[in-house]
């Protein structure tokens, strides 16, 4: 067979590849319209998207989009605006305001092509009458201190707002609107990613009540207020405005994380994806995909041999007892050395875990290759591997053994990307 | 359906009875002999081994087993040595002399029960001529600081013992050995359990060289000079000596877990064990269960709804900072409580996670039952799940709505069990 660490490596490209903007974009192209084309868009990745598809389009195109402050890049046709994240701020409401102007008085031949990613919500102020900028802000910060997870937040936010829960597209009745939409959330539903500004969803405005009712939320009396009049009512998916709509989601850690699996079954692999949203200490959850690895290894369960494990998400790395120093982390590397130790003298176990956007933590590496010697390698170098993740030093612990994974900016970010592969 | 806390608590039932030693004991009573029945046995639980077998030979016995330190119970008829575990010390030492004495002078008709678990490597020193208590206790230092994977050590333990890697089984010859092994290593190869003392396997002294090398130990000359030597060639399987005996792993981890898997398959579910020895801290492991729970529950894989997902292991709580307290914490308890932050508004997802010997913390409980609803019941309660996680406070959560899952001592333990019922 193939070099594991080859095989392992084709498959992180084929998953960034999956996931950058550019062709990701050419895939779902709508049909040129009649009118005019306007897009429309938000995001942390906005500027991105805007800038890959006035290039693909090839024809005028006029629009703007938001992101965050630091994150523009320069488009010939599209606007790019900036605005706080993630708590919003008065250029975010007036980029909301603007984004409606642009869709406001179009004709059904019009087309408007919107580019939502992760944090369209906090980008995208817009409080209805009555409701301050501070309301909405105090409301976010509510939210985000719940403990609430990210589909009753979006419930909530919806209903108190101009432009979200699909208002965006409502006004820009009766164009097309077709919305391209990047997701960061478990689960990839259109409706909740950047709190829908494009895409309705069933939700109504007593299902808001109940989830403030439920998490003992203390909102602003305007926002209450606001939540008891049929002002709060965000449209419905039926509502004919949207009947010409269209929705793709164009990317994600999930659809990435497909793309990888199938390449390697096309391989003769047993490919499983274990998880789009793994969230944890990077070591810890190195562990758990060690424990795993040794269960397929030794008993051929729960999937069987030769098998693809593959996750994604965004782990978190703690530093550690400052008395005995930090080294040179990164999230995947810090995994791939804890699963190492998991694994050690574990034969057939090899393992890629990178961070996607080709930058895991201070250094130029996107993560690093471990398996069952790592340890042992390590140690004939006079290193020993505990002592390097104590340190928060994988780093220094796969330049030491030249096993670590360089790619250098790869355009795109899905956040993690953990691949085992397991002989059989 | 039955209600899913009903099920998990019975399929923790079935997994604590398969580890029951009194139970898997009774499946493995070998034949009665013609001639007289010795029990030797070591390990943390060879007390409780030793007064299960007893009860169940209902026939004359003799022999001793040997335990750790405040482990011994009163048995009728088996001897009961209490030594130092996890260093060794010259109460084992003379404890493994005793045990073979107890097995020499016998004939073909005779009859040596093996009683093996967990611990019995150390409780087991017994250095070949020219080396010292201390030196066997320096090279088990090593070992254990040397980051070698349990199989590696226990290649040079068993080429540096005049009892292990099958030796007290040799010294037992003509008689037939029956060993019955409650397995605490990852894989449940006998052999590996405390170094082997009744269960040659086929490693050779130069491996035991190796492991030496590789992992840089820096032994006694004692040591190094008795592996040069034909002394420390520990005997072979096809040795005839062992032509009569039988080895069965009466209980483990993953036989406990396997039980429980197939009683779940039983009733319609796709049950699955994850692994049968995870490591890490709690609440991460509860995280990435999380993670693959929801991926289940909301992608139908990688595992099929309904499903049950089974692990176990050992996992450890870290406590957090002191400012804010500690709590009533226990580890599968916090591990339950991190997963119920991470499934939280998410639907069919049921867990439980507990101690299999009945007590987890500090408090009388095995463990806690959680699911998608635990962080908005607290919340109704006017707490907050993730402050309580932050105190390592788990228990006075679970307290709180009255989660806790209570058992008592169970009379068995085979560490961790940890199950998520996903709903279809």
């Amino acid at each position: 067979m193939t070099n594991p660490r080859v095989f392992l490596k084709d498959m992180f490209d084929v998953a960034v590849r999956a996931a950058d903007p550019s062709r990701s974009l050419a895939a779902f192209l709508p049909s040129r319209p009649k009118g005019r084309v306007i897009v429309v868009g938000a995001g942390k990745g906005a500027a991105q998207l805007a800038r890959a598809f006035e290039t693909l389009w090839e024809a005028p195109v006029e629009g703007a989009v938001v992101t965050r402050y630091g994150y523009a890049m320069d488009c010939e046709h599209i606007e790019v605006i900036e605005a706080a994240h993630p708590v919003p701020d008065d250029k975010g409401l007036a980029a909301s305001r603007h984004l409606l102007g642009l869709v406001s008085d179009l004709r059904e031949e019009d087309l408007v092509v919107a580019l939502i990613c992760g944090g369209a919500s906090a980008l995208l102020p817009c409080p209805p009458d009555g409701v301050s900028l501070a309301d909405e802000q105090a409301m976010n910060e509510a939210l985000l201190a719940s403990g609430a997870p990210i589909s009753a937040m979006n419930v909530v936010r919806k209903h108190v707002s101009m432009i979200k829960g699909g208002r965006l597209a409502k006004a820009a009745a009766p164009a097309r609107v077709v919305s391209l939409v990047v997701s960061d959330i478990p689960g990839d539903e259109p409706a909740f990613v950047g709190s829908g500004p494009t895409v309705p969803d069933d939700s109504d405005r007593q299902q808001a009540l109940d989830v403030i009712r439920q998490y003992e939320l203390e909102l602003p009396a305007s926002i209450m207020a606001h939540l008891s009049s049929n002002a709060a009512d965000a449209p419905k998916p039926e509502d004919s405005s949207f009947s010409n709509n269209e929705t793709y989601v164009i990317a994600s850690a999930g659809q990435s994380l497909e793309a990888a699996a199938q390449w390697a079954r096309a391989r003769g692999y047993h490919a499983h994806i274990l998880s789009d949203s793994v969230e944890g200490e990077a070591r810890h959850i190195g562990f758990m995909h060690g424990a795993l690895a040794r269960e397929v290894s030794l008993k051929n369960q729960p999937f069987e041999k030769p098998a693809i494990l593959l996750s994604g998400g965004e782990t978190t790395v703690r530093l550690r007892n400052p008395a005995i120093g930090f080294g040179k982390g990164g999230r995947n590397s810090e995994a791939a050395l804890a699963m190492a130790l998991d694994i050690a003298g574990q034969k057939g176990v090899h393992v890629l875990m990178a961070d996607t956007d080709g930058i895991d933590g201070s250094e130029d590496n996107a993560g690093a290759y471990s398996d069952g010697s790592t340890v042992a390698r390590l140690r004939l170098k006079g290193a020993d591997a505990r002592d390097y993740l104590d340190r928060n030093d994988a780093w220094s612990a796969f330049d030491l053994i030249d096993d670590l994974f360089v790619t250098g900016p790869t355009g795109t970010n899905i956040n993690d990307f953990r691949a085992i592969l397991i002989e059989d």
